[in-house]
């Protein structure tokens, strides 16, 4: 039953081999892997103008050098990635490359921040599409946290089904957008070039403003920053292109950057063109498009476009989380069931673990994720600082031919990722703080899963070639509970191992039971000693666990293994276990976990 | 840690010869078994008087003969449960009485109908006590919910500390309840003596009003008898009772209706001199108060025990359902597990049981219960109408000495409730037809339980002397994951069980994977069989189970039996678990509840 539902949701298992047919072409591959840098478009510019906003409107000038700054980054960190996309053409990303470089503590710090900070896409992008819809439809508003629950869902299910399939079904809402971005960008510049657009609406670039500080222009230019976070996806995600792989996931990212740097560009000139003013209500993209439309269909096809980029935009999390936990698990810095791969060949325990956590946040914020946003781009920009530094190092180190250029490039980049960093921490530190206590909360446990397994493969590795110490015997503790075929099928079980010895066990409530148990059993098995306990505390567990131990001592001295084996019957139907007390599954748990005596359960099957 | 937790919570486990000073006398006995019934008299003269409105104020001297109406009831059911409780001294109560002299559909009538209206008893008084108390503190109104919730929480820990122990805590608010009960009709009575209540308050008694009808009469009585809820609570609980238990319950029942006679009567008349309407803020029981003390101390007091006092009525709930599911299972139409005794001698999986139950209903009805008032009255005249009903069989049966007064007192108290229960149904059909419903639902699970129980007990019990089929030899399988110290030890194992034949298996996901693996088993283990299975869709469970299938079928053809032995490490610390793929737990309930095969657990303890 619960298989064929989980077939009908994820479709039917593949076979490994099928694992080539899998992989990504390059036009789905930027479909879904720049859905969150292009759906950043959508707020980026307006991010600058809320800064600029508390000098004067009359700064809103500023937004053209600070988006000249912004696609300066975007070129660094684009060209940057695109080196990092060649020289680990196995899926870099962040956490690699500064392993690599930097050392382990770096690497962690870079892998922690991105594990976290995609688990903060999905939350905040679905969240932020969910608003969308429900300001369309203010009845839906009181059930944005289940429509964003029910979202996430679907989006994990999607990808539980394959990288493929849901690369299929995502593809044309990124390239509509896409699409509505251009046209809206080309109408607008037509308007401009042809005069419809008055002059008067903005300052003329270079106007001095009173006020303006180089604080107000770094926060502003940070606040941008925020439309870059994504770009680093695609060198995650190599393992999932077609062969061959880096060259297709350097053109892609080619593609995206080029993309990226027009939308913003041409959003952030028109909104100064047109003088928009952000306002809480409506959105800076939503006034360009009225002043440009009206409010007739494109304006509608532009807003519900948007709406769903910002949905989709969690699916960049769904392909970066799972790679970035196979690498970490690799390392066994996390659990190691991060790298297996489920019925669809996708890494499903990642993408599982993702969809519930973004849920958790979802749920504990009520949906209001977006106080999420200062937070999830720091926790951009510090992998990218890292990467960037350790893509110095590998140069200086290595010297390849032509690594000045790769050297500058890099370091350009670095730079300006750590300054917007640092611009973050000091300009919005009452939303960032918690940064610096999770992610070394984070670390630490990295290390302590790491020690754990390095210390079990110490423990199991047979390093010598010493025979352990032989078993000389075996005694059988039988726990009976009555005079019954399951009790009887046990005792053939154990007579058949011929063991050195069987004791049953019996465990008495009352007084008189005990006598009357005795004498019964002595005439049904007069072959077997049986010790009866008596528990003054009607339990069970506790005079058995004692009467083992003490079995398991004197065993000991003689080198004996002691076997506890647990007469089970087993019903014909899975509802008829609550009917019966699971003691044996109690006795089993307590003597397997605290003793050293191996456990036996014989069932008994009930055909009725 | 749990342990220690729970001893903190619910005391030192108790021996079980300390039952007997467990028991109750009669004073305690009385504050805990009747504080439902005696509750009743906070909103049961309130539920006549709101049927009457209908009519006209006038019509408020009906609630004079409809009070003695309902004072006959109660003298018949309280002579009724005397009898009764000498009838079946060790606990009888509608279920008993009604199985053993209707049989056992009637008794299952009686019985499930009870074991639900104790849940709405703990339910409704909680959701009623709590409303009391936040209507004194609106701010606490929004937390309804939570606070009734934390209520029942306090009471199942306090009656899993012990029957004693939670009657020396709730005996004090019973009696100062009825304290204040008495002095407010005390200085009631006294007003009206000394002509200080104006007897133009209310009409006169025989005085003719248009628009009665006899159903509205009814249903007025109908309204009224709610107030005798929970006086068979006594007769369950005849086992909680000091020796001799049914003199001294005869004695508490007495008493019981004693008290709720005076002050049901009381109420009545002071309503009825006062000219009291009913409303929806204030209750009646408040506004005497108000009328004869002002808002002075007295007023407060009266309310606060009134608020005290219904929270306590669940109590009683507490008292009888756990006594009520220990017939049913020993009857084995619920789960055996309501038989046990817990640490401190309570059943406690029934007083668990009831509370979790109630919590669900409060949450699931946000704490508006009150919508459930006349299903629960009804829930109790059936089991009255039943068991009195059992009573007349018996009397006429058995014929003892005096049997024809013992009849026309049965008889009498059968007529009245089946009155009372018809009455309900034809008045408030809208509100309790579900009983129609859950009612044979809940019969119909009880006898497949009892039918699940008895094919059990049939498959179990060695009735005939055949002997069983010998085994004739073993076969062991040993699922191994690598060459490590683990295998080794489980390895050691099963040579020293000294089996017909020993086989490894190993599950292969990778093709190179296998031959390699296959030649270091040779150096290591060569005299071990080892089996490689290949998996195509990377699970272990398939190919193993298919291969154990085969094993075993060609075992059973020569009577020899498959163990499997699964090697396990035991982490040295509970969380590490999380780190370890729980394959063994996934196989062996794999290969135990689907396949005739004894499964072994091997375990190796890691050190660090």
């Amino acid at each position: 039953m619960l298989s064929s539902i989980k077939r009908f949701l994820i479709g039917r298992p593949l076979k490994s081999d099928a694992l080539g047919e899998q992989k990504l072409n390059k036009k789905k591959a930027l479909a879904i892997l720049s859905s969150d840098a292009l759906s950043s478009v959508a707020y980026g510019p307006e991010q600058i103008l809320i800064v600029l906003i508390t000098v004067s409107a009359a700064a809103f000038w500023y937004s053209i050098p600070i988006a000249v700054g912004v696609l300066i980054l975007l070129t660094a960190l684009i060209l940057s990635y695109r080196q990092i996309i060649f020289a680990y053409p196995h899926g870099g990303g962040a956490y690699v490359v500064s392993k690599t470089n930097l050392g382990t503590n770096p690497g962690l710090i870079a892998g922690g921040s991105l594990l976290v900070d995609y688990i903060l896409t999905v939350a905040v992008s679905v969240s932020a599409g969910t608003d969308a819809i429900t300001s369309a439809f203010p009845e839906l508003h009181d059930h944005n946290v289940s429509i964003a629950v029910v979202f996430v869902v679907l989006l994990t299910l999607l990808n539980l089904r394959g990288v493929t399939e849901s690369a299929s079904v995502l593809a044309y809402p990124v390239y509509l957008f896409v699409l509505a971005l251009f046209i809206l960008i080309g109408v607008g510049l037509y308007n401009i070039v042809t005069g419809e657009v008055p002059p008067e609406l903005h300052t003329p670039v270079g106007t001095p403003i009173a006020g303006i500080s180089l604080f107000i222009l770094l926060r502003a230019f940070a606040s941008g920053s925020s439309a870059l976070t994504g770009v680093e996806a695609i060198s995650n995600a190599i393992p999932n292109f077609k062969d061959p792989a880096p060259n297709n996931a350097a053109k892609t990212l080619a593609a995206m950057g080029t993309l990226l740097a027009l939308l913003f560009s041409g959003i952030v000139y028109l909104a100064y063109y047109y003088g928009i003013t952000p306002l809480a209500e409506v959105t800076v993209v939503s006034q360009i498009a009225e002043e440009t439309f009206g409010r007739n269909f494109m304006y509608f096809f532009i807003q519900g476009t948007t709406a769903l980029i910002l949905i989709l935009a969690a699916n960049t999390g769904y392909s970066a989380f799972p790679l970035l936990a196979v690498n970490l698990a690799n390392d066994k810095f996390i659990p190691r069931m991060f790298t297996f791969r489920g019925d669809r060949l996708g890494y499903s325990n990642g993408i599982i673990a993702l969809g519930l956590a973004s849920i958790l946040l979802i749920i504990a914020f009520k949906g209001h994720t977006e106080q999420l946003i200062p937070l999830y781009a720091v926790g951009v920009f510090i992998p990218f600082t890292l990467s960037q530094t350790g893509m110095i190092v590998k140069w200086i180190r290595e010297k390849p031919k032509g690594w000045v250029t790769k050297l500058i490039i890099n370091s350009t980049g670095a730079l300006i990722s750590f300054i917007v960093t640092i611009v973050f921490f000091l300009t919005k530190f009452a939303q960032v703080w918690s940064v610096l206590v999770f992610l070394p909360i984070i670390i630490y446990i990295f290390h302590r899963i790491r020690k754990h397994y390095e210390a079990v493969g110490d423990q199991l590795r047979i390093t010598t070639c010493e025979p352990s110490t032989p078993i000389e015997g075996n005694v059988i503790v039988v726990p009976v509970s009555g005079i019954t075929h399951v009790v009887e099928n046990s005792l053939n079980y154990a007579k058949s191992l011929n063991p050195e010895r069987i004791i049953a066990v019996y465990v008495a409530f009352e007084r008189g039971d005990e006598r009357k148990f005795e004498e019964k059993w002595k005439q049904w098995q007069p072959d077997v000693r049986l010790v009866t306990l008596h528990s003054h505390y009607r339990s069970i567990i506790q005079p058995l666990t004692k009467f083992v131990d003490t079995v398991e001592h004197k065993a000991n001295e003689s080198n004996y293994r002691v076997t506890v084996l647990i007469p089970q019957f087993i019903p014909k139907k899975g509802w008829h276990n609550f009917l019966h007390n699971q003691s044996s599954l109690l006795i089993r748990a307590f003597l397997l976990y605290r003793r050293n005596v191996v456990v036996t359960t014989v069932p008994y099957h009930l055909k009725k």
